[in-house]
């Protein structure tokens, strides 16, 4: 097992990270040292782990607070049905909630502990490759309203992050790759280094080697540790780790979340922001090579209309003055921020 | 106009308290300059001064979001209606909320620009006194969740508070009266120089004298502030506030809200604790006596089932052991925290 520590400020957190880490029980003992715990999952990952996290949490499945998977359930009503699970059993102030499962577990279970009781403790215990590079780290949590992604949220740091690696075994491949565009949207945006190591070690990281897999993991989120640390509020360089991101909301609302899972359409923002900076031409051929190999998408559908995407993009990140802030990267591993007026941009 | 400083750590924010201030465009444009915003009301306060604001902001009060009054909308349904509201129009990160109204839309508001965007800047404008004297002070925002009152929230301290005396006079004389409740709480708590101030006052402040009832709210809201700095978060030395606050929840619980005003569940329930730890006879005496002169109720009526109101107490907050943390007074100006097995409390 590796732990390593997010920096932050007033909230410093480990990081735990190895091979059946659900169903080791000193780990658990570690936080929770006697209090009241809950674990909350969705329907998707339950069948799978419920059981292995409560043999090492030594409680009954049945205790769980389960909800539907899927980005869409990602809203106000699900969020409601959780808080009104843990009224009902008067879940105390100094209880824990333990998020299991993707991203949208993470996000939502997260933001329920930051208004519970106005901030409970939780761990986040993330089961797929897009939760353990990126959204269990850096204390953003967030609901959905309408087709406003992420709109509704608070910044509210876990008590730690138990990354059990073997739970990626059950991810399937699509998933899998999707996830990984965010360490290279790390790589991108902050570390040439990480950048070339990844080139290097991409069949190794296809094959899910645990060692190589490990390393990725690590090497990634303090990345994004990093960042989040010297900016917890996003006030100014946290948004760096947008990159891809202004584009890519556009391009999965397009098809309301159907024809892309989030990395993917991050594959294509990336693309699109590096295309549309002119960035340099090795950098466009390099960060297409590695995301093709990663089995990720670079272009928008021939079928999605700009204008449509315009719209989509201008709603994401409303400015009076038509103006928006992109994240662009022109040379390997610097990135930084420009206003740019909406009717320049393309797709 | 007096202006003075609630002095947080990280966002310390001013106090405007004058006659007339609604109207004064200076006043807002102090604070907007030039940003979007948004006033949210009640309908019960809508009617009264909308105009009068929208006169002092230069906006039209079509532009408002309005919802009903009275504290069992204060529940997630009419915050997501606000939230709602706010996406619909795009409403956006560096705009300003603006809370016109008592302390349910002051509690509502505020949590809903803490969460929405994760986290917008909002002002306090209280129309009430339990809303001057108290619920604007302190950053604790939250809705309720079936019977569990404030049970979701947050911690969002107000970029300012701007206290309209001219609006208590449509107050009527009970509410008045019952948000006096807490001023008087501040004294017991914490100062006995503030406790003899109200008794040789009180006519005048029943009055509704004006320069009186600045001076009022000034030193009641400094008395806040002084312990809401101390501790935002309420670790420790804040749950002083809750003086009067753990019995008094569930008498308001008891009819659910119908019989009393919250200042007048607090007012019982401070008599409640003063005998329960049975406090020096002078000051049960004298306590009893400034709340009377105010017109508050001193007693639990005598259809009250103490087993329901246990039951009641026990549930605002839980403690798995069956222990409960009480604020006492025993002595003027000197709150203490004490655990008490429930079994031993009577009302």
């Amino acid at each position: 097992m590796i732990v390593f520590q997010v920096p932050l400020l007033e909230s410093s957190y480990p990081i735990l990270l190895g091979e059946c880490l659900l169903v080791n029980s000193e780990v658990w003992q570690r936080f929770l040292k006697g209090r009241e715990f809950c674990v909350i999952t969705d329907d998707a990952v339950f069948p799978l782990y419920l059981d292995h996290i409560c043999k090492g949490l030594n409680c009954l499945s049945s205790e769980a607070i389960i909800f539907p998977n899927g980005e869409r359930h990602k809203n106000l009503e699900t969020l409601t049905h959780i808080l009104t699970k843990l009224t009902a059993r008067h879940f105390p102030r100094d209880g824990i909630l333990i998020a299991l499962g993707g991203g949208v577990v993470g996000d939502m279970v997260g933001f329920a502990a930051s208004i519970y009781h106005r901030g409970v403790k939780f761990i986040q215990v993330p089961t797929t490759t897009l939760a353990m590079l990126d959204s269990s780290v850096g204390g953003k949590t967030a609901v959905n309203l309408g087709e406003a992604k992420n709109n509704i949220g608070a910044f509210h740091q876990p008590l730690a992050v138990v990354m059990d690696l073997s739970t990626l075994a059950t991810l399937n491949e699509r998933e899998y790759k999707a996830g990984l565009a965010e360490a290279i949207k790390h790589a991108l945006i902050q570390s040439p280094k990480f950048f070339y190591w990844l080139v290097q070690h991409t069949e190794l990281i296809l094959k899910c080697d645990p060692v190589t897999l490990a390393e990725l993991i690590q090497r990634s989120c303090e990345i994004k540790a990093n960042i989040v640390c010297a900016d917890e509020r996003e006030q100014n360089i946290r948004m760096l780790l947008n990159f891809g991101h202004t584009f890519g909301h556009a391009i999965e609302a397009y098809s309301h979340y159907q024809d892309f899972k989030h990395g993917e359409a991050v594959a294509i923002g990336m693309m699109c922001a590096l295309r549309f900076t002119q960035a340099e031409p090795t950098l466009i051929k390099d960060a297409a090579a590695l995301l093709s190999a990663f089995g990720l998408p670079l272009v928008v559908p021939a079928t999605y209309q700009q204008d449509k995407l315009l719209e989509l993009m201008q709603h994401d990140k409303k400015k009076r003055d038509g103006r928006l802030n992109l994240v662009l990267v022109q040379e390997l591993g610097k990135a930084f921020i420009k206003q740019e007026d909406l009717c320049k941009i393309h797709f």
